[in-house]
């Protein structure tokens, strides 16, 4: 087992990085969405240790699940950190409807309308967490954790769409141990993960893989042929998201200018 | 001077290139957010001539700007494509005065309005690219040319924000001799180059340089020092949006599962 030194020194290792990064940016503070979860909750602890002064804990909830936002308020004042809210529902709804119309006008076959919506969602939030960084000069911090980031389960530009990932090399059980190191509640540690893109979503029943196997890969553990093919599948799926938009290289015209 | 077989042979080969990158996704088509200015208006002719009946111009115009519209409609109707258009201007306000509103209740300074206003609507705009997107199984298709992606001039997860590039290797004056050569019209070859996100907002005017010393320095021909320095200078600020989010690597804690 790991001991409380190990993990509190990591910790600390994650501040200071977070505070190098900062530095690098020239940005004043760090900001991190906060749904409630376990992962934006260990992300907020960070960056209230990195900028005690110039941190903020963005909440964007949705009026379907009100526990949510109570999770988010929780986890802000464990911290002791400022908040802002908003509120994306009206906006995702004015949207949606219109992209929906639109699409009835084209003729085209619309069968991936489930995921659009949900996705949706994770863009408008990044949108969001944007336009208070822009305001303030902060970087949006990014809450994906290490099986997040290798099966690919995240929104390209959504929740993908950062500027620095404090915990992206860590297992989801390391996160929920860094949870309790930084003081969370039970109530936060051993929420049900989920994205929060559709109601009754979970992480595990649409990756169809649980974070303990996951996990187990990742340390280069024993699981089933099934559960490390489905990984793998996954990964090589949402290679996509882990790199940057490709460009056609052609050589230049010279004679042009 | 380039000759015209010579332009149709590159233009020919972006065409193949992005029937290769949708096929390779597994895609159906391609989208692009059509502006009415000069880009969108080559990119859109491209993605026409790739997928005859599975390319769609998005238009997202501004109230503000009905000129904007009226110049895209043109461009759709030239190159013969389908069009979706969404409005989004009163998502932007919905979004933009409750972060105002919840900034103030922080006290924190908030001095980047101008620009958090800005560049929320270039998100704005990617988020309904990829909800239009997701739902049809279409790649969204980048419009950034050589001196927008060098210098960094593209708002992060905005318009930089898409599957892939085609013509972020092309000087403007290239950009320009395409739309030409795929028929447009004068107006929109010759238009303002803006990335439209407040009035009077001119590309030449925000960088302090023209397209053409952008290109010369691009060509490696000669420009004065302070260009020189000035291009370098926006190029080493906007490094961060032309890689990945920077992680935090620490080693896996094998001994957590």
């Amino acid at each position: 087992m790991w001991t409380d030194e190990e993990i509190q020194s990591r910790i600390q290792r994650a501040v200071e990085w977070l505070r190098e990064q900062a530095l690098l940016a020239g940005a004043q503070g760090l900001l991190v969405g906060v749904s409630g979860g376990v992962d934006s909750a260990v992300v907020a602890g960070l960056c209230k240790r990195a900028f005690p002064e110039h941190s903020l804990a963005v909440i964007m909830p949705a009026q379907s699940n009100p526990r949510d936002r109570e999770d988010a308020l929780l986890v802000a004042k464990t911290h002791g950190l400022r908040t802002a809210e908003v509120e994306l529902d009206e906006a995702h709804r004015l949207i949606m409807t219109q992209v929906e119309a639109s699409l009835t006008g084209t003729g085209l076959e619309a069968r991936g309308l489930r995921i659009s919506q949900g996705n949706l969602k994770a863009r408008l939030r990044m949108s969001t967490l944007y336009a208070v960084a822009n305001a303030l000069n902060y970087l949006v911090v990014g809450t994906d954790n290490a099986p997040e980031s290798y099966t690919g389960y995240f929104t390209k530009y959504g929740d993908g769409g950062v500027d620095i990932l404090p915990i992206s090399s860590l297992t989801k059980s390391e996160v929920r141990v860094w949870a309790r190191a930084l003081g969370l509640p039970d109530e936060i540690c051993a929420r049900t993960p989920t994205a929060g893109l559709w109601a009754g979503q979970t992480d595990e029943k649409e990756m169809g893989l649980t974070y303990d196997e996951l996990d187990r890969y990742l340390l280069g553990g024993e699981v089933k042929a099934e559960v490390r093919e489905r990984i793998e599948a996954l990964h090589r799926a949402s290679e996509h998201k882990r790199r940057l938009p490709p460009g056609l290289e052609l050589p230049r015209l010279e004679r042009l200018v």
